[in-house]
């Protein structure tokens, strides 16, 4: 038996009070795991909030992984509750500064990713990682991440999936789209949902609530399976919530290599792709 | 003044009747233009049909670029309505076969797109081709095509857009895919929608409704702006119909290469990406 319950944790973080969000995501995590999840996938940015006025302020409130409080807490829930967790941490390694997420196992911490792609005004509080996407094998399956604008790019998803990923977890801060009309899913949503069924994987994108510094997050979280379509969610705008789903990451690996009707894995052809540098009339 | 009406014709090509198909998407062609279309996109295997036993019965069927029969009727209405066209025509090439599309200007043939990826059974009836994703320069701006199932990889959309497309044209045959909820868009204009969003240019997904062999065509042709939403469409899954959108390849460039918000193709980070042979594990 190799399928579990999975739980993404719509919340609202506090800027600037990492304290407050231990605990308000030790909550959550906690009634996760009472319904019984076994991964637990929070939002980006979830240990000290997200709009910092610069990165003096980041600075202020970034953490070391392994070893910083929030993370901390974190980790000692999981070896507590016997789960995983994946969770946006603000994170200071040595002098350099990332918008990350951590993955936790039962016996502590199992990798960090760190975001690619940096969005708007990250670019001036954050560090470029040169890592690219690492996958990470748990006894769950094999766990790739990416966060937040890092859907925007579809290179995210196949990174993760061409290096055997059975899953992508998106801590996410998601906010209005420009164009986005008021009836239709979010485009955040749309994106998790055709990279899911593009590489054949399920997709966690878990994003927030909440109002910071004016700008609004708009919730919207989902857990999507390998044929594209939501198992859970997508969650409101509004409000803290749980989005449950049972997956099987390592059980359906024949089925999803092996769909007869498409195999986008196998059937790319890496040797006529374009992959550099754009040539964009202007 | 560089905008002009982009039409798509959502028809039903007869299997193995190439003068049936050349008058009847001429029908269409007129009507677009009488309607005002500069561009107009036809579905994918236009010209004779999709669903061949196999190669042997394509064969009979494939016709020579520029020259063959329902080409040369396409040529000769985009001169006499002075337009271009896109259309999905059964190719031969010496002693190759291929599923293709060709671009046709009122001063004749423009460039010949062969379907990248090979769907199914398509593997056994067509060559595979070794050209890549090229863009064609017009004077309605930079056409970038790609084929159905060509859609199913993100790559496709990329490689048009980093060679400087401003839009997409994909003659298509869709299928319903397993797992497709009664009730949500199909997954195909999802593709289209999220492939236009995270590459800034426009969409023209057109297909077919009708059955061959058994096989069902969806219909759902539609016409995607920049920001990921339909401009036109979806059109029904049963009828014969155009889509209409007025676009502006060439005059939206600058707003969409400098999006505020996000910009998708120099955000990109080409460094970190996996872009070779997928380690699955099964």
């Amino acid at each position: 038996m190799t399928g579990f319950l999975l739980a993404g944790v719509q919340f609202e973080p506090v800027l600037g009070d990492p304290a407050a969000n231990a605990e308000a995501s030790g909550h959550w995590v906690r009634e996760a795991a009472r319904r019984g999840a076994r991964l637990v996938v929070l939002p980006e940015a979830s240990s000290a909030g997200y709009m910092f006025a610069d990165r003096a302020e980041a600075l202020r409130y970034a953490e070391s992984v392994p070893g910083g409080p929030v993370y901390s807490a974190w980790a000692a829930l999981a070896a507590e509750l016997d789960l995983w967790i994946v969770a946006g941490i603000t994170e200071l390694a040595g002098e350099r500064l990332y918008n990350s997420a951590v993955l936790i196992g039962p016996h502590g911490h199992l990798g960090t990713y760190r975001k690619a792609h940096l969005w708007n005004a990250e670019q001036e509080v954050y560090d470029r990682q040169q890592d690219g996407f690492p996958v990470f094998d748990t006894p769950l399956g094999r766990i790739g991440i990416g966060i937040c604008y890092d859907a925007w790019f579809p290179e995210t998803f196949r990174s993760a999936a061409l290096r055997g990923a059975d899953l992508l977890a998106l801590p996410s801060n998601w906010v209005p789209v420009p164009g986005q009309p008021a009836d239709a899913p979010t485009m955040a949503n749309l994106m998790c949902m055709t990279g899911a069924h593009s590489n054949q994987f399920y997709v966690a994108g878990i994003s927030r609530t909440g109002v910071e510094r004016g700008q609004p997050f708009i919730g919207s979280s989902l857990i999507v399976g390998p044929s594209g379509w939501p198992l859970a969610g997508p969650a409101g705008g509004d409000g803290q919530e749980l989005v449950l789903a049972e997956v099987d990451l390592i059980g359906s690996r024949a089925e999803r290599h092996g769909n007869p009707f498409n195999q986008p894995l196998a059937d790319r052809r890496p040797e006529l792709y374009e992959t550099g540098v754009p040539d964009v009339p202007r």
